[in-house]
């Protein structure tokens, strides 16, 4: 019997890794004073429906008819969640809202590097103001997110464009604006597509392609200015390009969007978002109007990206080590002081302190096994001595004879 | 647009409340030496067979056919998904395993207080040892957990009966040993059904009820002898009760049964578990054959205790306090000096501490408010003096002038 595919297992060792990530998700997003917020799992199948998310999503949804004969799914993103929740609610809180979530979400992929059935997803959105200042703090947190895993400027780009450069792009050159849809998606494959197959749809649109391509490679001209300079202030200019071939499939984007890379380009995009301006009106059906945007950031590449980054798997691997185990081993080296052992595990234990020791008689030298496969810093011998005890420092193998009822105020000293 | 029913939207203070309950879970656990394990939120649906799980369950199930025809559910409890993990990878792990998981789970029950339909569940295990040792470290973890949260030995009291306790009782009665399932339903639900009943299907098995009712106020003799030991070893014997009328539904327990109730016995089952050394060996037919035990602790009524006593609801709100929005609002009194005051709330955050400041410009007024709105400790205000600028502790009103570049070392010893 195994995990279904796409699904994983998290043994201990696992599971810390996972934590890692999400603990400095949370860290960071609530250094930039945002606060969590969850939804459930399962939600209404009608939550997902066409102008709430992308086509590619709704044909990858773990949907089903539950018990009740209600049409349900499990959550494939958040942002849906999330816009229902801050219609419904978005009077009783203070503007901006700056919210985050670390949660496990859904989609049924094919398998394949950097994409699984069941993957955790960090998602920081903020809602309630429309500038670049508001653009800035979320590309912002998305480059400090990355810097606190360990990566450098030379590890990862941010590309952005945004959808409002296009619309003046047309506008500029009298196009009709209900082709913008059409004219992304040719944006979109402008790399992969054959350049007369482009040239066509971009011709039957009233648009030459190399006016488009001209326009890229100026990467937007004054559109970005603004928002440079409010990255500027926040010191991450330089890990961020305009790059207008970025398009991102969401139906619900109205301006700002950007993805960030590798810069190898080994793996998939790292995180991706952008500007939702009129979701929320849509969703609430105009009752709650804000202006809003965010980004997501998933733990499957993240987690590849950390292990090709030797200075973010060194971060990563100290945190791991400062966390696993037990901190003390207790050692009862005499049996008939068993109970008073015992007691005092649990009086470190209270103290704070990761403790364990043999449940059952174990010859001493097992035990020190033991506490060093622990990664175990120090082990605390109780045996013929007692009520005083031996305190050894298991990295230097120092050791010191102390009474039972002294040993807590004395590891005070070695709290890291 | 709602939540299903049963599934809830944890806004900003319902997240905080669900996560102090979460990190007190893994503190006390990883002080215990217990390591964070977790699975997959969907399995196989074969997993939940009969064996493994409780008829009850079974009933409960979110199940259905995935986009791959596979029959899948959402997991509805731990033991099976631990089970299969250890019974596949045990030979890499050093015995006893002490595992914890705190993950969300999914029934689908009737909607009634203390229970809905996905909820956290906390569960910790211990693997691979069989004596009373092992039987009282996982009691006392359950103990410490509640003890943590701010819970005395007037507000609960664990419950413990043992099924071998019954097993001798009955061979001591030259008592078919088949029956024991059929007896313990019969004590299950001794104080719920009719005397002459119970009387009647007792008399079949050749159990007089009299008898039952002598061995249940003796409380089962020396059959917890070891036990009490261990926990008076640990201090929390006084926490503890025997009471053999405790029998848990599930299939699987083979000892040790207990159940943590509040004294007011006003909520359902705070937290339960017991022993089940025959699970691992079934589930991997003879590969895998473990001594076990483990108990689960869910969020649901532990929420509602935490709200009943006052002790708990203050040690919770103090942590929800301190947790809560930013630590400093960096107040941009001049406009011109925008960006340097961004600049200054980045290294702010670089420096660890929760910041934030108008990303619009907004009156001094309204942004000394959102600063005390968000329980902020202190006030940096950038202005006309930049490059000097005024620290303010909100509490006492006390202010100091400081050159900006001397701001993160002067917060350092504001530090809690």
């Amino acid at each position: 019997m195994q995990a279904l595919p796409g699904f994983r297992d998290f043994y201990p060792e696992d599971c810390a890794r996972r934590n890692y990530i999400v603990s400095v998700w949370r860290d960071v997003a609530r250094r930039y004073g945002f606060v969590e917020f969850d939804g459930p799992t399962l939600e209404p199948l009608d939550l997902y429906a066409k102008k709430n998310s992308g086509g590619e999503i709704l044909g990858q949804l773990f949907n089903f008819t539950d018990k009740g004969d209600r049409a349900v799914a499990l959550r494939p993103e958040m942002t849906p969640t999330l816009a229902r929740m801050v219609a419904t609610k978005s009077k009783d809180y203070r503007k901006p809202l700056k919210w985050f979530c670390a949660s496990p979400f859904f989609r049924y992929e094919k398998q394949q590097k950097g994409r699984l059935r069941e993957f955790w997803q960090f998602n920081a959105d903020l809602i309630g103001e429309g500038g670049p200042g508001a653009d800035a703090e979320v590309v912002a947190l998305a480059v400090d997110l990355l810097r606190e895993f360990g990566f450098g400027k030379d590890d990862f780009v941010v590309r952005l464009s945004d959808r409002r450069a296009w619309q003046q792009f047309l506008a500029d050159r009298s196009v009709d604006p209900a082709v913008l849809p059409d004219f992304l998606s040719v944006v979109d494959k402008l790399e992969r597509d054959a350049p007369e197959a482009i040239e066509a749809r971009l011709g039957e649109m009233g648009v030459a392609l190399a006016d488009v391509r001209a326009f890229i490679a100026d990467g937007g001209g004054a559109a970005f200015d603004a928002l440079f300079a409010e990255l500027d202030a926040r010191g991450v200019r330089e890990f961020v390009q305009p790059d207008l071939t970025i398009v991102r499939g969401l139906a619900y984007y109205t301006g700002l969007v950007f993805e960030v890379f590798d810069r190898s380009r080994k793996l998939r995009a790292l995180a991706g978002g952008g500007r939702y301006d009129r979701l929320l009106a849509d969703l609430s059906d105009g009752a709650c109007d804000l202006p809003a945007l965010g980004f997501g950031m998933g733990d499957v590449s993240l987690g590849n990206f950390i292990d090709e980054v030797p200075a973010a798997a060194a971060r990563r691997d100290a945190f791991l080590r400062s966390e696993a185990g037990a901190e003390i081993v207790v050692v009862i080296a005499e049996e008939t002081q068993r109970a008073p052992a015992i007691a005092l595990a649990q009086s470190l234990r209270a103290a704070g302190w990761r403790t364990d020791y043999s449940l059952v008689p174990a010859k001493v030298g097992r035990q020190f096994q033991d506490a060093e496969k622990q990664g175990a810093r120090f082990a605390v011998v109780v045996g013929s001595e007692w009520p005083v005890v031996k305190l050894k420092l298991l990295a230097t193998r120092a050791e010191e004879s102390i009474p039972h009822d002294a040993l807590v105020d004395r590891l005070k000293s070695h709290h890291v």
